[in-house]
């Protein structure tokens, strides 16, 4: 098929290339004139564009414009851009990590001009362009199967994994393949955040986990109770057999091979929103969330020093005990 | 090799398969002469045992005594027992759930006499008899080497995971067929336990994000806001290239296809032992594990209704508010 | 002075009679004509409105309307209603629980037309008639410096409670009557928000210290490990001289004395609001909220059965485990 | 009554002087003749003793002996010292912080020779001198009353503060006036430790909140929707008829006048053991408490820098998405 991706980075950049290995005709477009050079010598049969106007030029009806971009104002300034610029039957596709919430705005103002709007929610990351992108869609059912060739080749397929038994004919084969038709706009990028807040709570387990492993050899411990183990065996023996065995798992046993002290990574872990926007939601709904708000608030405390709320903490121990504390 | 299997249960019972299936000889003993009976027939070159004196007489020296109980005092038990039969040189497997601290106090005693005491964390679950059992180990150096034609029996093996990249010699290359000699005694068992209080973030991380998911579809939302969400398709879909793929996903995909309301679990979740212990070591290490105690509680709160906490919430909000609980 | 009250609840009803009390003229009005009525007969000096042109055509200007209705909607119509209603210089009290960004919007739009909005956060519940309302309030300080006669009636004043040691003349010397201009519209409301996040912290706190305490005698511990323990008591002798002494912990202590299994009350805890709004605040402020939110959970769970995600737990454990949940 | 006090520090020479000041004659030893020497002049009556056995030589029976050291070793060794010297009906009292389990033991130990051993959780810390200790005691109903004209004399009594209403008569009118005859030995000690852990979880209550109020300020949040908020004012406005008052707050006001940037502290908060004996108390018990175990665990992290998890955590991060730490 013919489509416009338009944000060439990391991400959008690895789905251009994945397309047109596909055989798709990918028109492409970012702000940086560079990249778009790059990936149009690399990307077989891509066309370049210089603005969203060329880009719409270039794209025939029903045009599919893929936006790629990070999530919040560019997004929204872009697909508003291209409600001005796109007709009836037209598609834009919002790949990049928006709040789905923007999603429903933003689809009803496309509705206006009957233009369709598809949240693409999309887990992967680097290894996107090799493995495929699993990816979480809303939108209408009518745009949700005219760009499905589209979605079926960036997804991973059904591949060497094995598959689920039983699932009945009322389930979408597409889940199979790695791809989901999820529901009406929104619902993809609502389904990739809780997908994120779950990503953030495994990732803190494992965490915990070795940060426990670990510590088994603390100074702490009376000397007869501690343990020197070797975390990067126990990563690598936990991927065959063990309950605990994943894709996060096989990434800490590549991390630690090299020095499992880890002495590359300071440990500022950064958030990027989901996780914020999953809590939001969780409560919206009157669901607990115990792990996941630890999760975030690790990452936060990872951020910065001590903060006041320790601080306040010291100050009372000071007032009703004369505590001092340690140098 | 030749060695004895002492506890036939659903562990046991299947090791005792696995391992004549490798053409181990194995000699059995359990307390029902029926589970003895059953797998006798079932193990190929197996030998039936009727006390664990016959199962020691029924040994050549260096004997092996693998003890596959449920945790607490019958293991305690029955490796005193064996200790009283057995002598230098042996080797007794303790491959139960055991509290890593009740380990080093029985490899202790075992020492005494010179008889070794190795402590093995099983992973894998029912699944073991086909897929191989994850294990992790403590003990000697001497009882690790004599015993690892078992244990390699036992493990999955290399198998088609993907390799980790660049692991190098000074690195356990068991650990790549899935079994791993962590270190002295009682560290198979600690590893082990890290392992479960994992196990229990990871399930509740992926509990409490279906929840969300399902939840999506509240009466407490605007109806506007609402999405009715194919819960068995989305585990479906984050089996293939996503981030949070997993086994533990595998198996909730599995279970979700027959009918994504579960009707068939209360949702009483039992917890056992491990994860209590994982935090008590974490305390010990001064270690947060955050996302490890949310797990746990929200088990122990599974298994309740209103406790006595909810009734101090509601009888101070009566007494500053005037509240009344909801009918 | 002369003000009107507008939603005579619980909560307006009572400060329109403390306002009486303390010699100002009140002007009462409510959608149920039998409140005003009630309050009319009961607050001396106070004059009944029929509505809300009828409330503005009896105050002189400045005019000085304090709204006390449940957060929502119906605070925001009536406060769009005065806007109306009132000219510059006027000024609008909301002393409800309203969300404090609603505050930033309905003050923006007063401003426009010259009328001051007042927020007020208030604490004290039903004690406030004879004990005084704790109040924190945000606006301008022209608006805050002519109401301050209300505000000083309202509230508790020093008292008998011992005073903070060398309260410099940078701070302000309300603080110590139990009321604060907190800053401009929106502070009042954000700062109350604050204190019931604490306060659900602390209720917690208290409940979780009872519960463990009450279930020292649980079954599942050993019998010579069990304590029975009197509740009451405890929270009777806490009260004096221990470091966890607090209103609240009276407030336990007189719900106890009653019966200490406290059967009149199920355990099913509502929550108001602001405890959500202070996790939504620190979120957006990164600051890392456990306590908070772990109360807001348990209040979540109270009011459910066994949820989803304690279902998908259970599904995960049949799967690698084979474990049937307990009858 | 004359009793003697072991171990001056503090604690233990506050209370000997409240002890004196209420007529009481005070044995007095501490390891350090300086101390001993010290609270003699201080100490109305008092007798100065230079060993243990000296302590038990210039006390009549039956003997009464307070043991006021740091929890540990070197109370077990004292009280084991002094079941040696003592005889049947003498009584020792372990007013110090001690393992509730650990009394369990000796208190079995001293009354094979019919020693009685009292148990005594105080709260109050450097104020209780003035102020009176709060007291929860565990031991036989013999020795309680025997020691009883002591407790009353350490304890607050009634004072001035509200009286609970209809307190009946099968409530122990003891705790009114701030102390407690809680059960069996070890009882006093397993309710202190609980109160600890209320503690913990009301301080992190208050820490949360004023951090949620301080950074309302932060450069994270946009201008238009920053307070700059009076943290000291904020404390003591809740002070006066809000519902979060309580004696930590009155700390907390007192601390912040100084400098609400509370630059004397650093933040890095310690922890005594009694919060992490109530969250293996819960535990054992299946008793969530959630918010006990984050106040910890904000602790634990309080005193490190970035930990190994977060290291973990970064690790994944760069796996899976290239993401390089923030500079």
């Amino acid at each position: 098929m013919k489509l416009a991706m338009v944000g060439l980075g990391r991400m959008g950049g690895n789905m251009a290339l994945r397309l047109s290995r596909h055989g798709h005709e990918v028109v492409l477009f970012d702000q940086s004139a560079d990249a778009v050079k790059k990936i149009n010598s690399e990307a077989k049969g891509s066309v370049a564009a210089t603005s969203l106007e060329d880009v719409v030029s270039k794209l025939s009806s029903p045009k599919i414009v893929w936006v790629m971009l990070p999530a919040g104002k560019i997004t929204g300034d872009t697909v508003e851009k291209l409600g001005s610029l796109l007709n009836k039957g037209d598609i834009v596709i919002d790949g990049g990590n928006s709040y789905y919430k923007d999603d429903l705005a933003r689809a009803k103002k496309l509705a206006e001009k009957g233009i369709h709007f598809v949240d693409v929610g999309t887990s992967g990351g680097v290894w996107g362009l090799e493995r495929g992108y699993c990816m979480m869609y809303g939108g209408s059912k009518e745009a949700a199967d005219h760009i499905d060739p589209i979605l079926e080749s960036l997804a991973p397929g059904i591949g060497e994994i094995e598959r689920t038994k039983n699932r009945g004919s009322e389930l979408d084969p597409r889940a199979e393949k790695g791809y989901l038709h999820c529901g009406p706009a929104g619902s993809g990028h609502f389904v990739k955040m809780v997908h994120n807040g779950i990503e953030y709570g495994m990732m803190q387990a494992y965490a915990e986990g070795f940060d426990v492993i670990k510590e088994k050899n603390s100074q702490l411990l009376p000397e007869d109770q501690r343990f020197k183990l070797n975390v990067a065996d126990i990563a690598e023996v936990w991927r065959r057999g063990s309950v605990v065995s994943s894709w996060l798992l096989d990434l800490c046993a590549q991390a630690l091979v090299k020095d499992q002290e880890l002495p590359q990574f300071k440990g500022e872990v950064p958030d990027s929103g989901e996780g914020r926007w999953t809590i939001e939601a969780a409560i919206e709904e009157d669901v607990p969330v115990p792990v996941m708000t630890a999760s975030l608030f690790t990452r936060f405390r990872s951020r910065t020093g001590n903060n006041y709320a320790e601080k306040i903490l010291s100050a009372m121990r000071f007032g009703f005990g004369g505590h001092i504390e340690p140098k």
